[in-house]
């Protein structure tokens, strides 16, 4: 009987919201700054709309909708006799939960495409859902905070980007993350100079451990995943890949002398490095990181990702990229489409073991009317209600309950000032306010009481 | 390949998503005033959190998610050889969409009552999901807006609630909404004196065309369901109930002297209606209706509804009332909650059509810095930069386009103002403002520009 939630799903206190909605808020009110426009859309989309987006194992973390009737109707009888589920599930089911904001806002842009102003800068804060195994930071139902541009591919954009992670995570007092750039153009010129595309993943995973293997352990490994002696010769630079970003795209350009699409995202890069090193970030590094690959076959310019500042266990708390083709898949060809994306719930849990809600207002009344009796009550309504147009936060305790239970209640949700009326406050037209902090108390006439507290 | 969404639910556009805000914002706001507190719950439960909560119709219009994985695996082979779609159901999905959000909260209240600090006043804005056939200002996909208050019997909260009622429809300038109240109880005590109480919605629907079709067809109405002429005569002063609430709730004391449950229903009635009067409301009307009987099953005191002000044809944009034992199903006993919502969507209608969202701020830039190329954006870019740190929303044209591409762009998005920068002002250290409705401009130096666009 003891009611309980499905695993991966979560209640949020009111504390919980009131700093979940302080990061969304800090978000989007920057993508506005920004220029961003918010779009929303439907939770769930037409199953065709999502399967084939994210590769098989996309398809299958996709939640199902169930057809609402007699859904068995029109399914196959041998299939369902065989219990064949991955056949039966188009059978019975024609929608399915949103499993991203990027494949919804690219069917939103085909679908809209006459109505939108290009280029289109918009921005989508909305729950998504996947049948993962859920774990730390992972669950089944979270948000995400996206912003794109789609019809222009200007690297002016991907420099925005930057400050906007910059400015976002400056205004909420999370200092000292980092940014990592890279750009898939880069990452096509080392494939190149290795000699096979098939083989970059290896290549930059093996890389990525330089750090903590040493080159030689990381040269095996790549000897082992079937990388010759001579490409890696061509790719010394990469091992000794340190200084500051200028540097490294000196190296890189080097490297990459003989791949024309390589020094294209040297120049691109470069372009982005140069404008910040002019414009400055207030609380980020950015860094060049030639390891850096999310969804390899997604983006076609550059990759951006987040780190937590340092000290601060978790993955990255935000992403994006460059892809040159996202509406394609519905039919608009040649929209190139820019964007980055928050990861709120890993944000949260970065800002609370930082203890970076504490300026968080929570949603609690300012001032607690004790309730005495009906005659009292009615009194201290009339006062309620002038406090509430002038915006104070203020409630009357519903019963007429002891006293002790009434201040206990006050006490546990921590509300500030009480107010004790009695038949000599109604007399004299007064209202006694209890300071619950200082324990000070003061007899005020109602418009005193509301400059009080508006204050 | 054309896409589109499925049916009964809707994209929003930036200024739809601006518009949906703005009234969410005014909820939210005064709910926090009047002393609620956000909570937020998943949006699939467990499917026996949801199923036998709403009768065997609301069952049927819960969307259920397909379990992942081979979930044929569990089911019947007899039941899906009869294709029994009914029972085979539960067999392959164990969740389903949230379908209100007074199910989900009494869960909440029950899983975490030893957390929670009553009478615990909660306000939750969420979408719901019902496989509803879609009509206008019915979707599949909608937001509810309640606030609820349990642990108290109290009359104060439905005192207040109808004064949140007025606060909200005043701030959103929507004038001349009415609040329809009635009591369960008072529907009880007409039930007693018409003899029973499985007559009782024949009556209040056929008490309910009074107006259209004068008292002689209601009462041949009311004969022909079976209500005797005896008990006709009983619940006679109902069919001249006019007058003012005063008069309406003397007319129903007298009706209702030999039922104990109509007195102490109509007693309820007066402190609400009392309080209303000596407290005011500032742009809503008080009004008790006897034939208002809203989920008769499931309030257990007061029931209100609001309508819209007269002249706009909409259905309730708001309703709720009091439930005894909101808890009782998942377990935890004699907790009484009393609650309102408010219907987002038809809201929205109704102020759309009244012309009402002429206050709200678009979601755009206030400025566009047109580009002219790459040393005049980068210095564009440092101006931007200071702006946002200002909180001026800006932008620069992503590419050097054509002078009149970007300024189409400014006009199709309604900027107000345009800044030019060429080689001049790059020498003198400036910057050219154009305002886009007066045609006015001027040469201003970045700190001009700054307060200009500030103010």
């Amino acid at each position: 009987m003891k009611p309980s939630i499905p695993k991966g799903t979560r209640d949020f206190s009111p504390t919980e919201v009131a700093n979940r909605t302080y990061i969304m808020n800090t978000i989007k009110t920057s993508f506005e700054t920004f220029g961003f426009q918010p779009i929303e859309t439907p939770s769930f989309e037409n199953s065709s709309t999502l399967m084939g987006k994210y590769g098989d194992e996309g398809d299958r973390l996709i939640f199902k909708i169930l057809n609402s009737g007699d859904f068995l109707n029109k399914a196959d009888d041998k299939l369902l006799s065989e219990k064949d589920s991955l056949k039966v599930t188009s059978q019975i089911s024609e929608k399915a939960l949103r499993y991203d904001l990027t494949v919804p806002f690219a069917r939103y842009v085909v679908q809209h495409q006459n109505e939108i102003t290009f280029p289109f800068k918009r921005y989508q804060v909305q729950p998504v859902w996947r049948a993962d195994r859920p774990q730390k930071g992972r669950f089944r139902e979270f948000f995400q905070c996206d912003a794109d541009v789609v019809g222009s591919k200007s690297l002016w954009q991907e420099v925005e980007f930057i400050q906007l992670y910059d400015t976002v995570f400056s205004k909420l007092g999370l200092e000292g993350t980092t940014i990592k750039i890279n750009n898939r153009k880069i990452l096509s010129g080392i494939a190149e100079v290795i000699g096979a595309q098939d083989k970059l993943i290896d290549f930059t995973v093996a890389l990525d451990k330089l750090d903590k293997i040493g080159q030689e352990k990381v040269e095996q490994e790549m000897l082992d995943k079937g990388i010759t002696e001579e490409a890696i010769q061509k790719v010394q630079p990469l091992f000794s890949f340190t200084g500051s970003n200028i540097d490294k795209l000196a190296s890189l350009e080097k490297m990459l002398q003989t791949s024309e699409e390589g020094k294209k995202g040297v120049e691109e890069l470069r372009f982005v490095i140069n404008s910040i090193a002019e414009l400055g970030l207030k609380s980020a590094s950015l860094e060049v990181d030639v390891t850096l690959a999310r969804g390899l076959n997604y983006y076609t310019g550059a990759i951006f990702e987040v780190s937590a500042p340092k000290g601060v266990k978790m993955g990255s708390i935000g992403g994006g990229g460059r892809y040159d083709d996202l509406t394609g898949i519905f039919g608009l060809k040649d929209v190139s489409g820019v964007g980055i994306s928050f990861g709120l719930d890993r944000i949260y849990l970065v800002l609370e073991e930082l203890g970076l809600f504490k300026t968080v207002d929570l949603p609690k009344p300012k001032v607690l009317f004790v309730n005495f009796g009906e005659d009292e009550a009615l009194y201290c309504m009339k006062a309620i209600s002038e406090l509430r147009k002038n915006d104070v936060k203020s409630e009357l305790f519903p019963d007429s309950a002891k006293m002790k239970k009434q201040m206990n209640y006050a006490n546990k949700r921590e509300i500030e000032f009480v107010v004790l009326v009695g038949s000599q406050e109604m007399e004299k037209q007064e209202f006694t306010l209890k300071n619950m902090v200082s324990g000070e108390q003061s007899k005020l006439s109602l418009s005193e009481l509301v400059n009080q507290l508006k204050a």
